[in-house]
């Protein structure tokens, strides 16, 4: 397949693919001339990730290399593996001690997540800005929305478990599931609030 | 209350708030001479509202305005009030004919949802895209996020129902109670995925 080719399967221009292949976002093809190479499905595949990544899921470059070093060597545990994933989608770095808040919902849930994920930092950030915005968060909603999350969590681990075909399918399931199927969610959960506030309303 | 004391309430500098007050995002004070004004208590609110859904709700000063509009004249009924809500938050407006796996979906719950609501168009978007990035998301998948995002949907309106004083203030938690707390279930399922992830293991 020539360059031309992977633009008309992918709707990626054929500068955008050279400028991927310079970055180190696209592996190099096979070279069949001193100015040609032949590339094959495999490039199809990655450059609909790396689109997917930058352009929908917002991630910057120096973190779509990091997903990628990930996928070309993927570690062997599936924890290490959703480690990777996570420290690999964009979010705030963690900065500071732990936040009481997030340890001790994770403990009342019995929640077992590394000490270092992001998410942790994550989650305090958000829900000071939801305080700051004079929406805070209280202990027993937050609960709540921890168990809708769970429910949520269990199909995302059906999906990775179910349509993977390796350890590297299931990182690659893993990452683009996570950052693709949040704007899913955003959108069921509008629709949702209009479906409970007429079941309210009788 | 003068600007300056707004500026030191919320951390918003006085040429930020003057550009509030030119743009009609902030209510003009009282004037106490030709060049002074004095501020009230539900000034420090607004702008902590126009912040919020600025910066880190990511909406356009033309949706916020339709947000402050909508607030400083509340609709009478709270299903018009939802529907105010929802068409104020940011996502793609609704393009061509109804998506018939929305469609299917939302009969298939039993959801009542107004045939004009733009997250029908915002999930259907969404659906298109992960199925572009090689995650698609099958009928059961989108039922079992359905099922969960009513769970969230249910804390919502609780929360609604409970901490608002009056229907300009459901309106303003309906807007920015969402808004808000869609960042806290982004980092809410991260930390779920991992988990269930280690609860699958065992």
């Amino acid at each position: 397949m020539r360059l031309a080719e992977i633009s008309a399967a992918t709707g990626v221009s054929v500068a955008t693919l050279k400028y991927y292949l310079r970055e180190g976002l696209l592996m190099p093809g096979e070279p069949t001339s001193a100015t040609r190479s032949t590339y094959a499905a495999a490039h199809v595949e990655r450059v609909r990730l790396v689109r997917a990544m930058l352009e929908i899921g917002g991630l910057s470059i120096a973190d779509v290399k990091q997903v990628l070093a990930a996928l070309d060597d993927p570690p062997s545990s599936v924890s290490e593996l959703l480690g990777y994933a996570h420290s690999a989608l964009p979010g705030p770095a963690p900065t500071g001690p732990p936040s009481p808040r997030v340890e001790e919902l994770l403990t009342s849930l019995g929640w077992q997540v590394d000490p270092c994920s992001p998410a942790r930092a994550r989650l305090s950030t958000a829900l000071d800005a939801a305080a700051a915005a004079g929406v805070p968060v209280t202990d027993e909603r937050l609960l709540g929305y921890a168990r809708a999350c769970h429910g949520v969590a269990e199909v995302d681990l059906g999906y990775v478990a179910s349509d993977a075909r390796d350890t590297a399918d299931m990182l690659r399931i893993a990452v683009v599931g996570t950052v693709m199927v949040d704007p899913v969610l955003v959108a069921l959960r509008r629709l949702a609030q209009e479906a409970v506030s007429r079941e309210l309303l009788g």
